[in-house]
């Protein structure tokens, strides 16, 4: 069940990188929201190999088949299966993995725990395997939009390295924004450089990582289930749960620990007949439940693992070897997980939505 | 079921602060586990209000009753219940708090999830709800004594504001350190400074956050159940339940994007018998599962919410109004906050451990 | 995480018959739901050892204490805890029962499962453990009582052994027809006769068995959640997790085999705007899902194992024996089973009512 | 999540009758276990239709392709998805059901339930769901064949309508003499009556239904969690989630109500080192717990509901009506569901399999 994430609205990602196709089933999704194979390509597009220049070279099309649970554009309220044939696998250019662990990689923890490995391609461990996520993350998008007027979630490149975004303020922040550059930034004059670094250090076998931010709008106050299931402990794990994440942090995150709580609390006022803060050091969320603010979280990823340079490492007989990474990578993951944080929130949000559907239908929403 | 955490070593805590006391069910621990009202005792002290002239002068004992699954000091492997009684309650410090929303509390959220609050001390969302996690932790790490030679687990204040611990290095890092000052911090020299912030904040009205770092030795290779319920994102989910966190961070971390692939990866090497990484950047997790080497995680906890200072917010009926917070309160959480943490480690690799004996009981372990 | 039932509406129950009490924590009750500690000690006072001539005369109260999640008699959606204290243990009466097995009962298999057992009263074994089910079977009755009018649940005996109860039909089965006699059947004249075989049995150290059947009225169309989750699956599993139940069948049954589909099948009708269907051998499930007819399924319990009789039987540590039992026990279940089983009806009907209004709010209720 | 089963070998089930196929995905099953696709496709081929004269002449080949999880022919310890093509899809036959309801099947209750249903070929309610479970079912057997000496699972049909198998006792029960006729009955002389029996309801366009007994070789003591995943409750649901299943009983089942406890009651006695009983009334299982006998069970299938014949209806817009189904179906679904209840009990067992290694690894197994 460890491939499987959600209570109410659940999805379950299976497939290897190498193997006949990845697909997910999504369980649980409400019946009679429109649905059609485009809404779920437009997502696996924006994740997609070869899409621009800076992200691996792979040629996989990632052409979705919905395989039940919709009819004539519908949701049937049953489990829908989708399925994404794998069409570029290269076996032979890993050879050399199958002895060797790669450096930081899952090799050896696969092996350690499973005591058997699909080494061609990463198996498993690939990062194929979010193509089930985002093909159900865009259904749960549907079901949002079907229910919540205004619901939207913007991620973008916060940071690749050390070079930094300027972040349009409320409304000028836009998804057009965001997919006009490569890199998916919000900033025009730092995704040109963003381009030059990730160029630089992959003509050099090297990678590099950086921090996405994430932006939700439309989220009614009321949803996130404590004590576990907070809200922000959900999107923790859906986020730390991606490949190359190494933190989270919502709201204030790690620099709100310098603040004092006078200058940390965000205080009420009225707007109208709504409660709000004047301040969103929450991060739209307060006790583990949404308050109507905007959700803003930040991701950390770390530099590919993959580096096309000679490391040390050891083989699965136990010596000591050196390896050579060969192959098609990306140098920087970031652009290509924008869709991929994304899917994740639609997801989370989608589940607890109808998990305070189910308790309260009358209160928050 | 949003009160529950665990697949197969799993907990429920229940309980408000203010009503006659809090609770835990512990489902799913093993059988024949060596286990005494001590063991737990002794964790809820570590967390108990009135412990030092730092944390919230609360009169409350926290004696735990062991009412359920335990025979002669063994464990039954049938559902363990505990329970701890509330004995100081003092509703009428919270009237002005019946009407008022507390800024960064929970108060207004509640209000729009339930419709209803348990206005008196916070309820579920006080930090009394943590005696449940804290019990149930200390027979997860039983468990984990019982099967696993040399698991420990030690958390300790990294940050109090901008103040800096400096972490001794390998086995030089003890539970002694940490407990020898009222602060759980690991530097001796930090620790004073970081108590006379915290009691010039307090006598302010005022209060602080920080960061807790914690470290996880003798967790062997294999735990951790790639996609969704990969180890960290687990960990990052647990913490992210406990009240005050901002952000949760592994290995490298929010730093560690400023690396590039080369300079962060972990290189593997042969140490006798045993695969080992000469650098630990994966936090001793790599592709969701241990590697067996330390795990490190970091969490940001902010400051205070309750400060005795007046804060502009509205009523529950929709007004602007002013609130001046009385009351006892931490002005810090973190002293207390490293026996919460430890516990939801334990919880989380106790449940990872059992689930890795039904997959592969020959693998890893 | 066995000892916890449903998926929204979600009980964990805990407790030895011989330890200092049993509970149950409900979690995922709706807000905002009158509830007082009379609805809940109505339920157990139905269960209760020693409220007739034909049960067992152990003497325990069974006071039920609300321990957390209401307040000022409404539910406060937060877990609610709830605790009934041990009273009348006699250890000494189970000395005997500490190295021989009995016959038909749990003792052998909880010794094989766990390696360790609670031998006093059966411990976890008891029936004593429904308490927690029947206290959180009155809470779920006032859930579906607040959105379901007309939402009932009369459960009956309909045979003892071989002496069946003539069952009067539609509105003529009330209530007050079961409570007027104190096995809990639906016919005062095969009651007389029922009391007389149950009294016989008992002065001989024997037990005897039946059926109970159970009607449920006012549960809307659209209940039940295919493929696995039917309404009629989670029903049986209720049932026959319950203490000496060896068969479930509903509607026809297992004498609905003896038919053809010609006689079997249940005509649609329209009665008014109403989908009616003329005969109820579906027994108001079709397809895993409730149609609107009243749901009727019937649970058979074997004859109590405790006889006070020598029988042949085996220690702990391998050897032939024989035991005689002494101790209190129910020649009969059947009259406290009642309780018992419409208590399940309300946890299973209320956890799919909040399912189903997770999923299509507007469809069927 | 409600076409998902199982906590720890878990699957998920997909797909609509008439859509592009069916197919199951198994979260859960451990790894380096040997696994071919002929090992699933021998089930598929019991459960087919047009195998023999007595079944539905629908051709489906139902091939199964193994898209995941297998690598060389060993699982990977990672999810096993299986797909299974739909191939004779005829809508046309089913164009007068999209109005009218069909009596006893499930077209009401999903349009009640989901306000949209996919009318062709029953859709989800078509048994060809129970392809998935019956591919699952296969892989599971595998699992518990790796691990436990002797198991073994045979069911047969018992009766079909009045007539009634002779059942061989011990090891003259073979799976030989089940498959040796084609109705998968025990006994050769009832099969002919039998078969005799289904062809004349056929060609009166009527149907029948009977009685599958069960009997479980090979599971030792200790399988099973109390107190509401008890085996014997597991099981019960499992088969009541087939379609068409009536009632569930266990050992002396409703029988066993007739007679007393001294009559019903099980002796203990060792058999060597082992504890055995004389008698089976209890069906294998004590308590919720298995006790190393054989397991036995039956279960109620009612005549199916599919008549080619006039019955009164309603039309999905509320007026009365008639239908007269047309197309093939089974006159009688029992010989087709032996290979459904075997695959719905190697799920179970093996799912409490891995639960008790993971609780109790040296006690039990």
């Amino acid at each position: 069940m460890s491939s499987s994430l959600g209570t109410l609205f659940r999805i379950s990602t299976w497939g290897e990188s190498h193997g006949p196709g990845v697909g997910v089933v999504i369980d649980g999704c409400p019946p009679c929201i429109a649905l059609t194979t485009e809404d779920i390509q437009h997502e696996l597009d924006r994740r997609r190999p070869g899409q621009s220049k800076i992200v691996t070279p792979r040629k996989e099309d990632d052409k979705a088949e919905i395989l039940s649970g919709v009819l004539d554009g519908q949701t049937l309220g049953t489990p829908i299966g989708i399925f994404v044939r794998n069409t570029d696998q290269r076996p032979s250019a890993y050879t050399e993995m199958a002895q060797a662990y790669r450096p930081s990689h899952a090799d050896y923890t696969y092996d350690a725990k499973y005591g058997i490995r699909a080494v061609s391609g990463g198996g498993r461990s690939s990062a194929r395997e979010t193509i089930g996520r985002v093909a159900a993350g865009a259904i749960a998008r549907k079901v949002l939009q079907h229910s919540l007027k205004g619901y939207e979630c913007l991620a973008y490149v916060k940071t690749i390295k050390d070079i930094q975004a300027v972040v349009p303020s409320g409304s000028d922040l836009t998804s057009e924004i965001i997919e006009s550059n490569i890199v998916r930034t919000c900033d025009a004059e730092a995704a040109e450089r963003m381009i030059s670094l990730i160029e630089q250090v992959r003509s050099e076998g090297n990678s590099v990582g950086g921090v996405i931010e994430c932006v939700v709008r439309g989220v009614p106050a009321g949803l996130g289930e404590p004590v576990f299931d907070k809200l922000e402990a959900d999107l923790a794990k859906a986020m730390m749960s991606l490949p190359a994440t190494k933190g989270f942090e919502i709201g204030s995150g790690f620099a709100g620990t310098l603040m004092t709580g006078l200058e940390h609390n965000d205080e009420f006022y009225m707007d109208g007949q709504q409660v709000r803060t004047r301040s969103n050091r929450s991060g739209g969320i307060q006790g583990g439940i949404s308050n109507g603010e905007e959700i803003i979280f930040r991701v950390a990823f770390k530099p590919t693992a993959t580096v096309l340079r000679e490391q040390k490492t050891v083989t699965n007989t136990g010596e000591d070897t050196t390896l050579s990474a060969r192959g098609r990578h990306d140098a920087c993951v970031l652009p290509r997980a924008v869709p991929m944080i994304e899917a994740m929130v639609h997801l989370i949000v989608a589940d607890h939505f109808l998990r305070q559907r189910a308790l309260a239908p009358d209160t928050a929403i």
